[in-house]
């Protein structure tokens, strides 16, 4: 039997082809270094919705849930813009991320000084920039109740969504990112608006008390998010972790990667608990980038952020560190040798296909 | 009896340096043009709470909302950080909006060409850069109920927020983002999160229909909000007018503001609906940076934003638009001639204080 099971769901767009790169790995991983990866594959978002109506099913839930780690890809795309709600691609991811009760959600916000160029923003504001957001993932608006449209009557709808944080859900994001900062630049900065939010001011709170009892030589920081956002485009070096809940999270850290000009390369790991048996956490490594159905099927796409979270994957669910750090440096070296995907290419460079930047990166791993 | 009866509501830290500037403006336009306006003063914020325990008095309330506009300068410091929540300097300026039904907040985002070296984002990105933000401000989730910490007992307690749209709110707030793009380049992007939210499904819904009925000759986009925040650092040049609720419209015109490299410049407005009768429309007028306690008091504050809200309040307030136009290019003369309060400095320019700036400006008016 296996040790390290791994299901892959490589959904929707450009998905499939950038996990098709991970597969290529994994398979030289087993050959050359008896890993000892076993995977299964199932659908999620649209190509589940069209095989079985949902955006991914109970079978395929259950798969995920027992296995070691997901490897996730991308979800959506103009096809299924119309199907209910309920059943949208994204449905499934926000399944997979509830029922795996997947709560902390690390976002590494880098730039590779081979791509410092094609940032919108100056060299020196973002040249060495290394970023981790850690977002809270299974609560907040996401998932709060009442979430419902109510028919007023008059040609009036109401909308409704509903932010909810307990204490217990906030405890253990910071404690996330405490832990992880201890390995960075021990600095953490937590962002809300609790100057408008009491869910803001019980995270502000939640946050000070955790710190206080079992984390007082890190440093922290609170900042409101509006605030937070202005100062990540000024001045973003100046952050270290990040730590805020799921709305939050989601625009922030999209603001982040975006600073790095290299929304194609940025992967994520999103984490449950630690059992309390076997201390493994129930895990999902996903792009950062969505499933770009305009470039899909053509070969086109660049798989590096796909292959990046399968290196979180190796780090953080298999404690396999000198192969994450191998598989990162393989990627530093081909951007280094001046490859390129068509998202990233600039004058001088070499621009390879999705196959082609796969087969560097195994070749120099 | 004054025709233009305005109420100055100066506020914490450096409000009312930058306030002491526009008086000096109104007074000299009374003078100079016979301009007719009737001042009268206020408290709000933390020196509201000093003075009678509260962020804004009820006395003030009523001659805000009794006034033809409100002149608003900034709230908060580290003096008022322990109040409580209900008395905390934002509580004056939340009232304001909601007592005064000020619906719609307009945030430009201006680049200044004299001013595009000191963003962070490169000059091609950003030169030029002429953004309209139009921010629901009198919903969502600031204003949705319950709004509450609840005490679970063991240590536990819960923070909820609920967002809550109504359709006539997000009919209104399209309203105003497609009569103001048909004033520029006729060109509404709507963002939302409706993959996530139910508000976010009726904001979409109601914008089309808005659009489709009265509007269809304005072009219209829809833009996820954190696909939105990545454009942003992008390619901003790309908007013309963004629509977007009350909380997405904070975070995104912050961003915004700060592409600009000039947040010390920048003005914002917030209107209510035209009375039946007059058709005049309740306002407040507001710089977009805060009260900067850390230099308040020092002569150094940039009065540039607080002045460039006076001129939004000519021009939307009172249809001054040649006034309105001329202080802008006054704003902009001083700073081609070289003119820097501290925080826009840089090197061969000439920094000057608060008033000088204040002084210059007039000068040029
Ligand atoms: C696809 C969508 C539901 C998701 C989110 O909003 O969380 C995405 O934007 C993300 O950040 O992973
Ligand atoms: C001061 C605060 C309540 C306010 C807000 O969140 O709306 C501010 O950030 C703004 O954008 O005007």
């Amino acid at each position: 039997m296996a040790s390290k099971n791994l299901f892959l769901l490589a959904g929707d767009g450009i998905g499939p082809e950038a996990m098709a790169e991970v597969k290529k790995l994994i398979a030289a991983m087993n050959a050359k270094l008896g890993s000892g990866f076993a995977t299964d594959e199932g659908l999620v978002g649209g190509s589940a919705y069209d095989a079985h109506g949902a955006a991914i099913s109970d079978a395929d839930m259950a798969k995920a849930v027992a296995a070691d780690a997901v490897l996730f890809g991308a979800v959506g795309g103009p096809k299924w813009d119309k199907v209910p709600y309920e059943v949208r691609p994204e449905a499934g991811l926000l399944r997979l991320r509830k029922d795996m009760e997947l709560f902390a959600n690390l976002r590494p916000a880098i730039c590779y000084p081979a791509l410092a160029a094609s940032s919108s923003l100056k060299r020196d504001v973002i040249e060495g920039l290394d970023i981790l957001i850690v977002r809270e993932l299974t609560g907040g608006v996401y998932f709060g109740e009442p979430k419902e449209i109510i028919d007023l009557g008059n040609g009036q709808k109401r909308g409704i969504d509903t932010q909810v944080y307990d204490t217990f859900e906030i405890e253990r994001i910071s404690g996330v990112a405490f832990e992880l900062a201890r390995t960075r630049k021990n600095h953490v900065t937590s962002m809300e608006k609790r100057n408008v939010m009491k869910s803001g001011v019980l995270w502000n709170e939640v946050i000070t008390q955790t710190h206080k009892a079992r984390y007082s030589d890190v440093k922290l920081d609170h900042m409101l998010a509006d605030a937070g956002g202005m100062q990540l485009v000024r001045w973003p070096k100046q952050f270290d972790v990040i730590v805020t809940d799921n709305l939050f999270g989601d625009m922030l850290s999209d603001v982040a990667a975006m600073l790095t000009g290299s929304l194609g390369m940025l992967p994520s790991a999103s984490l449950g608990a630690p059992d309390a048996k076997t201390g493994k956490r129930k895990a999902l490594y996903e792009p950062v980038h969505g499933s770009a159905p305009d470039i899909a099927g053509q070969g086109i796409a660049n798989p590096i952020a796909m292959i990046a979270s399968f290196a979180m994957c190796l780090r953080y669910s298999f404690g396999m560190v000198a192969e994450a750090d191998k598989l990162e440096g393989a990627i530093a070296a081909v951007l280094d040798d001046g490859l390129r995907t068509k998202d990233i290419m600039s004058e001088g460079m070499t621009e390879v296909g999705t196959t082609e930047m796969g087969d560097a990166i195994i070749a120099k791993f």
